[in-house]
């Protein structure tokens, strides 16, 4: 048997919560390595004195350095970008090129549609010529694809909550396509690391709000997503809100049923079915609710099935941990399939921590 | 001029949230006292044993007894019932009769229709022959007939904040009264103080979760309510959601503009027009989102308006403190009004505690 | 009888939480109005859109202004300073010499050797010549030389809990004033709000750690107020810790017992004795211990005592509000009393908020 | 080489959070497998339906059991006992002479003298015959009597922490033996599973508590092991405080260092080079203080020191996971030592989630 040959990973932007997770996860990887961390303001720094968590872990004692990407192409076969919007596209195509796997953490990628993209980040793109290779990483429906990307736009958290928990009952016809209205609540992690007054623990704890109504930036990569498996041009309703926790995404979603009078029953089967094979996605059984600590630090979807006669809806509810499985984790699966190794390899072995 | 004779006020149900937060504003009240307080387990103690809050307060001398209709009649003028659903009604008619006015925290005298009551309590009523005198007491919209009661049916904390919110635009006729989803979040005390393993701190705290669905009581509550606003029956959607929080409710509620170019300056206008008069209620400009603590403590319900041209709704969010203006407090407005006191004697002194 | 007139009160800082609870507290005094807000970075705003909370209550219309000196002297009776160390003793001398009474939140004039703080303070004090006069403002103890002061400094969060505390087995002599220990815990909103990685709610929330040891700016004024209590030069230490919840301290203090055998009985006795006469001192049973939540939003002291004969120590724990009694309700005593008027004007009505 | 085999393991009481975790921890284990799991009232569902994190995963189909020693017997080769004390106790016999090797969480078998703990726990002890075998777990202190023996009593979370932070300036003679205090800060986790409403969300969010002043159950348990350290006899105080988290334990130890001069720098090179083989003991830099999420969910103890030469003190700051480090991970090391493998079997993996 071939001996399988540890992947050196490289990540970029590692004051954030993101790229903190993954340093987590690559932590207990089996064949990938955390070989160099990139961060401007604390380069020079061992990463361990930075990530106290870290210590007498593997990665502990990466250097951080300042962003190159030749040195970057040198010494990684993977990158990941976690980085804002707008920085990672001018990072990508020097990685590419240089024959490095990328996965971006940003939106940069997301969207096909550049002018899409430039309407709702308000930036000019300034690598368009990617947009056409970049696969939009979310390993049940693209893993194929993804396994042979030099690319991968990782997943906007809000956007995995939602188009997983309308991928079934939209593929099976259960839902019309049109009138969806996606009412998410994400932890403060969701929010960023940046340091900004209303991000303090005493403006978030005890308190509850909506934010960046009516044109959340997710919206157009829902839209553009769920139109995809829709087979139509769908257009929906998505507020986000802030819950004074720290991970986790509740997305409650609302449907309505072609036939009112389906049950929840049929519902789960048809969702049941479609996961069946997934090791990621759990249907509850009818009567169930999701929690997102039940799926806390993990890969898991969790969906919840609400079917309402009165009003003719299906209430979707779908759970999942916006850090693991809203960014780090998901792209840590991608580097998995891009780099020929099982997609859960380094994802498999936990529970989630309650 | 007349002096202001003092209220004698008795509380029934000492034990859960909803009776903690009367005895704190009771303290505070200039004309009412506090003179009974009511609980078969703790009957014997003084309240301020119990209460470790209230000591050297007024209020904290009295001693707890067991709920008894003949004393109660002796010693109060009004009787705030903070027991449950099926014990309220078994309580007020011998109050009323005796000449005690009565506001009952419960739903026992909130649905006109008693059928409905029963089909959603799963209780039958023993007390049917009130429920035509009960009055919904939403001090906003029936202060005059609260003002003339002997018994005042309480509102619950999520009908309160979604009534409100969809009044101005419900009665101007900017939306369309069907199809409307209410997704409602609320803090923990919404669940009680019973215990039970799944309201324990490390089942609520750092997580999130909906429940209830699709049968949560209040809504025949909001339905009956919203219907005599809308002027014509209304089935509508309504979800609650637990938050890791002590206090407060946020209703996102999703309508429909009748008019889809209407522009959130317009709808604003309406309802700032509406509740100009009305001291705890604030339109935010457009723009602004409220947030519950700055409801804290309060009688001030705070609504944010969102018009999304790109589906045509309308997004209100409505926010107030579920155990002041969604329990106690507004049941102490009720309470003045019927003792004819101003209805802020005793809540108009302070601003929210943020 | 002569009628009482309204004192004009001044803010100078309102975007820290100390700042902020004053206005709360200021709307609902019954003769004080906020006539003056100061903050450079915020001039120009009405009050009540920076502070939601504030909206339809007294002071929400006042306009943000640029701090000057003259201008305070003119419009205000008394000025708040809720500005940093080192800001304070710059804007305090103009005031003082133009007749305005100053409630100092700051350090800045809390300690008698100014040696101790340039020390502690790491600054060149700026005013030196008014420490004599400056009175340090615990109304239980000095409210006396507060009637008379033109300048009170008011004391830091955790001296308060910790004075307050040990004051009554010190005085009764039961405790040994050396090798004391304070095991300070504060919620976040003594942190400060001024935006930081460190105080972010994901940083903060679901943790615990100590901060600031050994040498925490608070601890000579501890020191300071503790041996003019005991009548010897006491050292002791004092470790705050930062708690992930909003307002509150507690401080657990460890002491020996002069008498080892002594009950907690007798101490009991000595401290509700002590403070029999004050409304806001709290000594607690023996065997109940104090929470922070029950003095939430208040002006109270809570106490709990627990005698340990094995080891002979006596523990002291000691509750308070930071935000209220540890900053702007202590500060709003202080200028009641400067003001003439009773001292818990304002600050008597409502009880704590749980 | 010889294959290892597959370490059958028994959990004995499920509805605790110590429980909960073990299952969790198990789920990734490559050598030990879940084949029992016991509640009387639980028994006849899925584990995976009472525990819905563990769906998708190892141990989710256990169907839960009424406990029946013999059956254990039988099934397991190792037997986790997640019971309260008292009940461990009537359990243990029948397993150790069955041949089935017990790791109980509980303090039956923690006190060697059997007088202490009748005292203590107001119990009296049904199995004293078994307490000269049992074996105190804490693995860095005693691994090589851990596997040997048929029965480890898995120290308490409180003492886990004191312990390790006394450990090495003990043994390196720089501290005093006597007048430590340790005052313990506790997540709710620890307060048990138990409804009650003392530990109901709204009774500990946002707010701070001692509890069990001055006689907690694990003080003598503490005292008996650091006795042993110290080689002679340690009374010492412990007061445990209840935090607004979940999950962690931060222990603050003040003790007397015997020459006042002695350095952080000096005590750190002590306390470095004594666990400098140890993976699961981290001890900070000097100026470093620990934090209970940098540890969460893993076996990591993160000590930090502060030596303060005002009052000749060194104060230790240890910190652990009180569910993983404090319960159900040190049990795992323990039954890893007992049946032969490394002790770090399925514990090794990852990193905190922070």
């Amino acid at each position: 048997m071939a001996e399988i040959q540890t992947i050196r990973a490289g990540l970029v932007g590692i004051t954030g919560y993101a790229g903190m997770e993954l340093a987590r996860l690559l932590a207990g990887h089996p064949n990938m390595r955390l070989v160099m961390a990139c961060s401007r303001a604390e380069a020079g720094r061992r990463l361990g004195e930075y990530y106290p968590f870290l210590e007498k872990l593997p990665g502990a004692d990466v250097v951080i350095s300042v962003f190159d990407a030749e040195a970057a192409v040198k010494q990684c076969d993977v990158v990941f970008l976690a980085v804002p919007a707008g920085t990672a596209m001018k990072m990508t195509p020097a990685l590419v090129e240089g024959g490095v796997r990328v996965v971006d953490f940003s939106a940069d990628f997301r969207l096909h549609d550049v002018h899409v993209y430039e309407e709702w980040y308000r930036l000019p793109h300034e690598a368009p010529a990617l947009l056409p290779e970049a696969v939009y990483g979310l390993p049940e429906l693209n893993a194929n694809s993804v396994r042979r990307a030099r690319l991968v736009a990782n997943p906007g958290c809000y956007p995995t909550s939602i188009i997983l928990g309308l991928y079934a009952p939209l593929m099976g016809g259960l839902i019309e396509p049109d009138g969806i209205i996606a009412d998410s609540k994400s932890g403060a992690t969701g929010a960023g690391r940046k340091p900004g007054t209303a991000t303090l623990f005493s403006e978030v704890a005890d308190t509850f709000r909506a934010y960046g109504l009516p044109r959340h930036r997710h919206t157009p990569e829902i839209e553009q997503e769920v139109s995809a498996i829709a087979g139509q041009e769908v257009r929906l309703s998505f507020t986000p809100h802030l819950v004074p926790m720290n991970r986790g995404i509740l997305s409650t979603i609302y449907t309505r049923l072609k036939k009112p009078g389906t049950t929840v029953e049929e519902v789960y089967e048809v969702c049941r079915e479609t996961w069946k094979d997934s090791p990621w996605v759990r249907v509850l059984a009818p009567g169930r609710l999701p929690e997102t600590r039940f799926v806390r630090g993990s890969m898991f979807c969790d969906i919840g099935l609400v079917a309402d006669p009165r009003t003719g809806r299906l209430i979707i509810l779908s759970v999942i941990d916006n850090l693991c499985r809203g960014a780090a984790g998901q792209a840590l699966a991608n580097a998995n399939l891009m780099c020929g190794m099982p997609v859960d390899a380094g994802l498999s072995d936990s529970a989630p921590l309650v």
